[in-house]
């Protein structure tokens, strides 16, 4: 174990060649512990997590979490929104803190991984300090935000949203599965009637980064441990309504139909089409969809779904979404229903600081990990902070790429290297 | 009114000139009472009804109606299958008995008519022989079954086919919604543990009759009154899965997905092109889907989704089946998911006695009503009837065809109609 003072000289640029390590041990331990909130009944590890931001699962899981946090030496503090931050005074406490974190709700069927490894990873690294007596020049705070999957209206990011300030007009009125949302935000320990000083104002963090799965399989595929982050995706969504006419299946004969479904499976297909038809990286997915009044005997007379388009250049997904208008409009003629598609949330995308990510790849090869940098497919917190303070992700490898689902896995070894990554990483930002 | 001698007399075949007519202002009124239960809330007759077969709201309803027939003077008696039947002695009740009735559950968002307008029109004759003093030779008995629409995994016809010994072996251990069938039989006042003893022995009754209203729309298209129904059609379910891989909708390239409700959709359109490819009058649905985990964000992993298809032959639902399976191999191919199609429930198709068709047509033109011949489309408590007694069946049209649905309308003039050719069929059946 290094000394403290040693330590604290280490911490400036470059990192001493021997820093302490996270551990990796307790860290797996950690994680697996996490996941028994939220596991399916008679489950194992390897059947994932139903961990839904607001529900009782999720409030359970946060306070498990929270009391890692007294464990840590941190007590924690939940702000309006819901989120919790916990603290470690610095050398120097009037300087803006480095802030670091993620979130521990799931996706429905969702995986262990996908904000746990970062949340928890940045709770160890208070521990660690803790433990070493170890002290940085700026304070270190770890947060873990609220409700960072899609609940309410599909809207996700809510915890982060809140912190950047960019909750819509009315949206903590809105109701999902019967709950206000003002309601679900009261549940988990915030207080919806203050959510305005959620707000973090620019300035007031030195710094934000973030360890994540990278969701998608590039760097599992290509063996490179550590991706860092140069810009997160801009995400739009459609809500599309699309009314066709109830009927008996029996007694309505085929050419008489109003089929709501058979244009839904038509809408589902375009999408595909059009987003396959021009080069590049951009996805485009109609993940939710219900019928109504879907029973096996009646004809659909009424279909909601999503289309949910990502790419870095919002012109494209612009001109995606208007070539998907136009088929809908196609359709809704040829199959006699109506088709209503309204844009729904825009997350936009976002870049991380230049700075933050020459940190986190100094702090992978002092570790001797290769890095890469990639852009990233999915939304993250650090979407929103990035509108609040310079912001770095470090992505670790996802197994076949594979994520919301059971089937999501990073390899130990992985998760581990990159807790290490971001503990010398947010030691020297607060250096 | 005419006298109890010369009643009995008419009830003979030809029917008498002027037969007692039913209150047509007292059916509608008992229509209107009934809709109440299952309306949607702050809604009108209008907004239809979802009273959903076993629910609390088919309680209620079950409720009402046995106290109109216990208004009628005839006491209610509910079979282990939780069917309610009720009896009126006539001159010889050594003789087998004429049945008359339909059902007073509805699919989910259904309407005020179908299976309402049998069962009210059905308790109403009783009330009016009272009323009348009026007595047959044969008795009569009114039934209203339990839970003609589909519920437990796309069964249909459940208290129907417990009285024609149609269940499957095991099949009231299902769960349907968290319910298991012999429990959803309990609550309705049945007793699943001497459930065979609803089953009725062949002879036991004279004949069968349902009044109903046509669902499709060739009897309102060309203006005639009453349909005397030939026969009901095979109605074949195939439940279907497909399995692809939930993954993340944002960091998953497009050429790598395994959407399962990519192939859904295709599977849908598939479905509809099989069953449109050759002539003749076979439907072919898909009514019932859901997606899993349906969030905007997850690419679907699991699609579980219902195709039924519908003719009077049998060998045109095998060969369209077989088609639709060779369409399903392929699409799971080119999408690598799997597909897997399981034949469900077979409602074969059942005739109409022609007897009972001949009384039927009298009694529409001894009341001055055009009668028309026609298959039925729907599936009907009568064709489990049709295997334990002759069985006939009156349509009354249906307003567009419509049905399944809250905008499900019948004249109450043409529910006048068809409750009067009711009537004098089953007098003239029970003479």
């Amino acid at each position: 174990v290094i000394s403290r003072r040693s330590f604290l000289a280490a911490s400036a640029l470059p990192l001493a060649a021997t820093p302490p390590r996270l551990d990796a041990a307790r860290l797996r331990n950690r994680i697996e512990d996490l996941s028994v909130f939220g596991r399916p009944r008679g489950g194992t590890f390897a059947d994932g997590v139903s961990r839904i931001g607001y529900s009782d699962t999720d409030i359970t899981a946060r306070r498990f979490v929270m009391n890692l946090m007294r464990e840590a030496g941190a007590a924690p503090r939940i702000d309006a929104a819901g989120n919790i931050f916990c603290r470690r005074d610095g050398a120097e406490n009037s300087l803006p803190a480095v802030l670091f974190g993620s979130h521990i709700d799931s996706v429905p069927d969702g995986g262990n991984f996908d904000g746990d490894l970062g949340s928890l990873a940045s709770v160890e690294i208070l521990r660690l300090m803790q433990e070493h007596g170890l002290r940085t020049r700026r304070p270190l705070e770890a947060v873990v935000w609220a409700c960072e999957e899609a609940t309410f209206r599909g809207n996700s990011l809510n915890g982060s949203r809140a912190a950047a300030g960019r909750l819509r007009p009315g949206e903590i009125e809105e109701v999902w599965a019967g709950l206000r949302k003002a309601d679900a935000i009261r549940r988990i320990g915030g207080d919806p009637e203050r959510i305005a000083e959620a707000r973090i104002s620019p300035g007031r963090y030195h710094t934000y980064v973030e360890l994540h799965i990278e969701q998608g399989g590039t760097l599992a595929r290509d063996g490179v441990p550590i991706g860092v982050v140069d810009g997160i995706v801009s995400i739009d969504r459609h809500d599309v309504v699309i009314r066709g006419m109830a009927n008996h299946a029996g007694t309505t004969p085929m050419a008489d139909r109003q089929d709501a479904l058979i244009a839904a499976s038509r809408l589902t297909l375009a999408v595909r089409e059009v987003v396959t038809a021009e080069p590049g990286s951009q996805v485009g997915t109609v993940g939710h969809l219900a019928v109504t009044p879907n029973a096996a005997n009646v004809i659909p007379g009424l279909v909601n779904l999503t289309i949910e388009l990502r790419d870095l250049s919002s012109d494209k997904l612009d001109r995606i979404a208007a070539r998907i208008r136009a088929r809908a409009e196609a359709i809704a003629g040829e199959t006699r229903t109506s088709i209503q598609m309204t844009a729904g949330l825009r997350n936009p995308s976002a870049l991380a600081d230049a700075g933050v990510q020459k940190v986190i790849e100094s702090a992978a090869h002092s570790l001797g990990l290769r890095a890469r940098r990639l852009p990233s497919g999915a939304g993250h917190d650090a979407q929103m902070m990035a509108t609040v303070a310079p912001m770095g992700m470090i992505f670790v490898p996802s197994v076949a790429g594979i994520s919301h689902s059971p089937k999501e896995f990073t390899a130990w070894e992985d998760c581990a290297h990159g807790a290490d990554v971001l503990f010398q990483t947010v030691v020297a930002l607060a250096a």
